[in-house]
């Protein structure tokens, strides 16, 4: 495997103490801290240091995890992501925001904001809610069925977007002598009057640095793919063998067409959960000891939400019960499909299942030295597999150091990854295009702004 | 006036690049600035180390402003609050949010990250929203009514309290041998059912710092002064002289009682918008050469809407049309009186009346000598008219440069203000309690945690 000019872009999914679910009792790791701004702050910074192209932060609306033995109750992502635009400079700020419990007017605002405060670095990973958890913390007894809840998400990308546009980027005018502080021809409302929506608009602070917020996805079902070709510009997605990376790669970027997009404007970025020992051995009895630090019950807990089964009363050294249909689950159906799928390929029992899942939840473990992480990033990166990878330390800040210290500069070594970064903001760094601002006609904008 | 024992209170009102209409315009500001997270930074540091409170921003959810000649667009208070808390240390962070079109489950985990991020010094300031613009970007044709506001914001309180008290203070155990990260006994549901929401809970971060953010309340109606009673640990208010201010402090302070409460445990905070000179000629000639600024189209247009009349069509030089009626007005009621009354007292044409409005939007517009703004307050403070104030500096940063370099001084040698932050959090430096942690019946707390 050669050098290339192309160059691969790493996002830092930060989780807590970790990703791996026992993360918080292995060595080295300060769960007494998940609420401590100097420990995340101390993450992004070293991310950028080592040039990552951004930190990203998952959320969900409710506590659907065991409070028992798990560890994943924390910060609101905006509130941290806010804080940390202000020890940073260069990495990209991208923060998960829900379109189901949420208005677009608060979401376009907010995002605006942390674009501005941290001159253009925000993105918006972009998410359905997956759980009926949520629904219970607004007002509702039930979950809205997963199609719904992409119309929903498609009209609040319509909004947003167009809220980001009520202001022209050259609408400030700041003239002191005429007094003009703004053109009035220059901020128009949006009266949107949709299905889901009814915002009138304009926005009340000035259109974002980059435009739009670099716009994320996550779901990788094929309504999420589908919504994923219409407007996202890089997905985060759970892929566990270099085949199933190589199909999804090449359905989503299939996609782009039929919404006049090129290949390029969406960057697909699987996870990883690396586990890096010098040598393999030693990466090897890593990942033993991590996963004998887990708890079976919450992982039981985890995995029976996941597949929609009560997998308490089966024998841990047993294979899987027989599952419902893909079609019957209402919440993350790629995931569920995933986990089907691994379990079957590899023959697991529940046991050794739920220790494939411990570190990355779905997403890919791999245990190895750094040369041979950075082997296997560069063979799905080359092969159609991936534009760059959602990096997942098991634990933190151990494992984003250990990442840093021996695998960014494998990478760099063979001129795959940036040694500085190439402009001040998100897009920059991610190789992605401003949107451009459409003209609002001067009679509707004049009728608001007067 | 003599050396008193008891200390008096002081927020910055931060607004932009000042609280005049015409700070824009003003030598020394940076109106290109307003977005600027640097320029907020140094605010908040320079406050900090003048041992300010707090610091508080204000908010409205749609722009009804003239955006051509006014300058009050901008950040959404909470991304920048959070990005405050990490570049200070000791300042509370009051933010405005509106519990009209919010919903109390997002509220209170911003809130409880806040106080967090902070290490507790996060403040609520509790408004109902005022204006039908700000119903147009959240799906609805018609502003709910005053006392409806205030119905919804008394359950949305309920909810909010009920879920920072879904954590129990000791419910983290985080004991790495046993695996138990938290006691189910001790995270809650609240299983709230009301007429406005239905939230099951409980909140999925742990209980803040604080216990509560400190609740602060900006209504001075009726209504708002009964929810202040109840809710309350700081009002801040408008009032144009001491007698108006003596019969606030008193109607509040009473109607505390009737909620089981002291009067130490609401502090009441008139503004103060002070235009600060070495001589009071000079302070006066300020006054007029920024008052000479302001564009009259911008004035009107803010005094149409808080009088509920089209100024426009009479002359400046005359005075103020027949009004509505105060049960007429839907939005900010106690606003509205102050403004009729001003204008009564010193019969005002409309043009002075938007001179006298310009700097402060109906708080109080001293001009003077440092002495002589410190007598102003002493004055206030020890004859029960005020706890302290709310400082809004007419231009920023200039006119918050100048308050901390003359009339802090002058207050801490009357023995008036600290000279250090007594504790680290905001309900220290306001000398608030903590609010107790109501226990939850354990049999509750089981079936949500397990």
């Amino acid at each position: 495997m050669g050098k290339t000019q192309r160059q691969l872009h790493l996002n830092l999914f930060i989780m807590n103490v970790g990703h791996h679910e026992a993360a918080w009792r292995y060595k080295g790791t300060e769960p007494e801290r998940i609420t401590d701004l100097k420990h995340y702050q101390r993450l992004a910074q070293t991310a950028e240091a080592a040039k990552f192209d951004s930190v990203f932060l998952a959320d969900g609306l409710a506590i659907n995890k065991h409070v028992k033995h798990g560890a994943f109750v924390g910060l609101e992502p905006f509130t941290l992501l806010s804080a940390l635009a202000a020890v940073t400079e260069h990495i990209g700020l991208i923060g998960t925001v829900s379109t189901t419990y949420n208005e677009p007017f608060h979401v376009a605002r907010k995002f605006a904001s942390l674009d501005h405060i941290s001159n253009g670095r925000a993105g918006w990973n972009i998410v359905t809610s997956g759980s009926i958890h949520e629904a219970h913390n607004f007002n509702r007894d039930t979950h809205p069925e997963h199609a719904k809840r992409y119309e929903r998400a498609k009209e609040f990308l319509d909004v947003t977007t167009a809220l980001w546009d009520s202001w022209q980027d050259d609408a400030l005018i700041i003239d002191r002598d005429s007094g003009v502080f703004a053109d009035p021809q220059k901020v128009g409302p949006i009266s949107h009057n949709g299905e889901h929506f009814q915002v009138r608009g304009p926005l009340n602070i000035p259109r974002p640095p980059q435009g739009y917020p670099v716009l994320v996805q996550a779901g990788s079902s094929d309504d999420g793919k589908e919504f994923a070709a219409q407007y996202a510009e890089a997905i985060f997605t759970a892929q566990q063998t270099l085949v199933e990376a190589q199909q999804f790669y090449g359905d989503v970027k299939g996609r782009l067409l039929r919404y006049g997009r090129t290949p390029d404007q969406l960057l697909i970025l699987p996870g990883i959960c690396p586990i890096i020992g010098v040598t393999e051995s030693e990466a090897k009895e890593k990942e033993q000891e991590i996963n004998e630090l887990t708890v079976p019950e919450y992982g039981l807990n985890q995995l029976s939400n996941m597949l929609g089964v009560d997998l308490y009363t089966y024998p841990l050294d047993g294979p899987l019960p027989e599952l419902p249909k893909l079609e019957d689950i209402n919440g993350n159906k790629s995931r569920f499909q995933l986990v089907v799928d691994l379990a079957e390929r590899e023959q697991l029992t529940i046991r050794q299942l739920l220790h494939r899942l411990a570190g990355g939840r779905g997403h890919r473990t791999y245990a190895g030295t750094a040369t041979q992480i950075a082997d296997q990033l560069e063979e799905w990166f080359v092969s159609d597999g991936a534009d760059g990878f959602n990096v997942m330390p098991p634990y933190l800040p151990g494992g984003l150091d250990e990442f840093a210290e021996s695998v960014i500069p494998e990478l760099q070594r063979r001129g795959l990854f940036r040694t500085e970064y190439e402009g001040n903001t998100l897009r920059g760094n991610l190789g992605l295009q401003r949107p451009n601002h459409p003209v609002i006609p001067a009679a509707t904008a004049a009728a608001i702004s007067q």
